[in-house]
């Protein structure tokens, strides 16, 4: 059985699916994305997903979407058509083909949507038990990284140097010398007196899902949690290290620019909270 | 007859070109593209676009790229299969589509080449007659704007403010107050003195080929060229201003901001500088 996708109303072979040259998504990156994780055939932490697809068309004034209720729908669907039981649910909305290239918006032109299902094993992950490793990379991109838009030129870039030095992913860094987030997760540290750090939510990261979640559940198990920036200096001398993501859920990061993070083994906590959200996951999975 | 649009070796209706919704272009920013201006059925300055575009492919990597010589046939053949005249050729090169969505460059797979053109007159153009109204934005984009990529979100919402705004183009302005350049031309002011003014190429700015030739003829002229980085209030105070685009060759900027630049009609050395390039691209295309 083919993969089945979701292009503008129809589900049709992925090998098929296709969007016109004149789609906006193509020619100018004026569109946005969501990636959920599916667990047990159920997506997980869904509305947030969609509360946040919801601002990233708000902020870029992409009017006219399908709604939330419908998206949801075609995504359960696609899981449903794919008999997927574990892995992500992709989709992205742009703003549409207009008949004509032209950089200001378009008039009386339909967004598109286009979704799309990828197996993963999220729950049983090699790089959950081994750990990740991450370099640094001067953060490139532009100034409105809160909107999950698909200008991902610079993630790409990231992730590639991120590869090719033998990592997994690239941790990206403010002229300052902050790590903002990784190409595509977040960036935590568990400082020496345990104390979690990630950045605070602004127009230079995404606010990521995991990330919240992961706040909460490790807030719930008395540590401390604190949103302000960390350097890499900082992240060198962290007891632990770990990213956040959709994706991957949590994975711990056991070295930086070639250095060990504490022990240079997953750490503890990482793999409590690890341990944690997947509970979280499975029990919300298993709710709704 | 249908507008004839090139997709990766077939010539088909434009209605019915298509890319993989995989296509990293669409999924990523993951691409780069060149317009060229065609005038009496031939293409301008099309040598500097494809080195220029060779140049943007080397830098992301972009390996295994149709040849810019048979990139040229391509545009020749759009030119005549769909008996341009007067107006553009769009081109644009993606990593191509791989059989999943990942972030690091996929493995043998080949770029996607598209190819449209788009009626418009170039020559006989209101805007040269009246000039164009340009409003100040910050400068959103990312680092590698040297890069002619299709990451042009932000270009996007620059325009679309402009337009809102009841002009013709937005400049785009960097943290110290200094105008980078256009949301899709390059910024031209002439000072008082008659030093005629652009700033230098660099990572910030893409390398307008419109731009080198007008600096050129300029020269040629006995005008005094400077390459240096203007601020908002020095355009203000402008004797006159202007940009240069291959779409748009020269056009006069009479207002920035609301305020009007010179007298507030169309610069004599702006229209110098139109008619001077008009002459230059019909003897080179006619040459060529």
């Amino acid at each position: 059985m083919p993969d089945i996708a979701y292009v503008n109303g129809a589900y049709i072979p992925i090998a098929e699916a296709r969007v016109s040259i004149l789609d906006r998504g193509f020619l100018f990156a004026d569109g946005v994305y969501e990636v959920a994780a599916v667990i047990d055939g159920r997506l997980i932490d869904n509305e947030a997903h969609l509360s946040r697809l919801a601002r990233s068309l708000r902020e870029l004034r992409i009017e006219n979407s399908p709604s939330m209720t419908h998206i949801a729908e075609v995504e359960a669907e696609l899981v449903a058509r794919n008999g997927l039981s574990e892995g992500l649910v992709y989709l992205q909305i742009t703003r549409g083909a207009a008949s004509d290239r032209d950089f200001g918006f378009p008039q009386d032109t339909a967004p598109t949507l286009v979704a799309f299902t990828q197996r993963k094993n999220i729950i049983a992950s090699i790089a959950a038990d081994t750990g990740v490793n991450v370099i640094t990379v001067p953060d490139l991109r532009w100034a409105r990284r809160d909107i999950k838009s698909v200008a991902l030129l610079a993630q790409v870039l990231a992730k590639q140097a991120a590869l090719e030095a033998g990592c997994q992913e690239a941790w990206m860094v403010d002229r300052d010398s902050f790590v903002t987030e990784g190409s595509s997760s977040t960036a935590f540290i568990l400082t020496k007196t345990d104390v979690l750090v990630t950045r605070a939510n602004s127009a230079e990261i995404l606010p990521g899902c995991t990330r919240k979640v992961v706040q909460t559940l490790a807030a719930r198990e008395g540590l401390m949690v604190e949103e302000r920036s960390f350097s890499v200096d900082e992240a060198y001398d962290a007891k632990e290290a770990f990213l956040t993501s959709a994706s991957n859920l949590i994975l711990p990061v056991i070295s930086i620019d070639g250095r060990a993070i504490g022990s240079g083994k997953p750490g503890e906590k990482s793999g409590l909270l690890r341990t944690l959200y997947i509970e979280w996951a499975t029990n919300a999975a298993q709710s709704s």
